[in-house]
């Protein structure tokens, strides 16, 4: 049901399911159920049945899903199959870690260009992208229409970062600094805020040790 | 109200109050409310409210929060002030951007050694942390009681890497790679999946231009 907004706990469930259909590819399984991808993931399969519904329709009674149509159904829906130009600023080593990821194409991220504020780096090449000067920032995004950009500076330069990239039409914000980021209405910011992670595994090592 | 359980959607605001408090920090404020910090993150503040209840009980009629001592109440709640060890597995670009990551200590999360598979990298040093083989792992993880094992590696290698981890007493798993893990009750997997955040800003993005 292409057009349909979905919430985001839907939407963060979805990569996972399509590793689970990537997983059994060589089974030679043609049909998958909710069930079984439930189980794979130790998910309630109402919820699986329910996610899956909104993106691929009801699956067939007893057999389920043809497994590489809902893989096709989950790949456009995620965008994987339309890829984005994205920039990234901060070539520092987690910066370079990302410019060198060789699994972003896959998820239709296509990262066209660092930046730095170093001269050292300058013209230097990481993972096959050239390091430019911020001052080529805004040109660059705007003669390519690039509308992801990537901060991974250190979170006292990252809001002027951030409005260096909104102000040259960047629209979606992926923000791996520290500091909470205040953008024009319209523009996404996703954290990956390791300190959330920490917290989560902290608290569970926590609550096993107050419970042993 | 420490030994209390919290849902993982609080868990997860915790630590953008903190960032926000700690932004207020200079700033001569003895005093802080629910409603500042909601506004501060664009949330409700009902939500906040009851989020900041559920770790430091209710703030004055009026003036709101000490804000240091809230400050403390997130802290120790959120783990920070109770150092964990943890290992990390895999010394490519990732690993070592992130075992030079200088933030980690700030969170209560102390990495006290890399390993990986290739000889090559033995007993080099990056971040100050050792790489060791990984016939090293199960024994330093029980000497020192290591909880935590953070797992860079590529994907295929992952479930086997997870497997040494839990069977040397790891508890809970911080996953970078891009696969959905098995481990035995009782040990948390937190998935650092990179594909969320994509799918995440992929979908605003399509949202965005389809509503122009």
């Amino acid at each position: 049901m292409p057009g349909r907004s979905i919430s985001k706990q839907t939407l963060s469930r979805l990569p996972e399911y399509l590793r689970v259909l990537q997983g059994l590819e060589g089974q030679g399984r043609r049909y998958v159920s909710a069930t079984a991808v439930a189980e794979a993931l130790g998910l309630n399969d109402v919820v699986v049945r329910k996610d899956l519904a909104s993106v691929s329709g009801a699956g067939r009674p007893k057999v389920g899903y043809v497994r590489e149509e809902l893989m096709g159904e989950l790949e456009h829906f995620l965008g994987y199959d339309n890829t984005q130009d994205a920039i990234l600023v901060g070539a520092g080593k987690l910066g370079q870690a990302l410019l060198s990821y060789e699994v972003f194409p896959q998820y239709g991220l296509n990262i066209v260009a660092g930046f730095d504020s170093d001269p050292q780096v300058y013209g230097s090449e990481v993972g096959g992208k050239k390091i430019l000067p911020m001052e080529k920032l805004p040109g660059l995004c705007r003669r390519m229409g690039v509308r992801i950009g990537i901060i991974t500076v250190p979170g006292e330069h990252a809001q002027k970062v951030c409005g260096l990239l909104t102000g040259s039409g960047v629209l979606a914000i992926w923000n791996f600094a520290n500091v909470h980021l205040s953008v024009p209405e319209g523009v996404l910011v996703q954290n990956e805020n390791m300190a959330v992670s920490l917290a989560i595994l902290s608290n569970h090592l926590k609550e096993r040790f107050r419970t042993k």
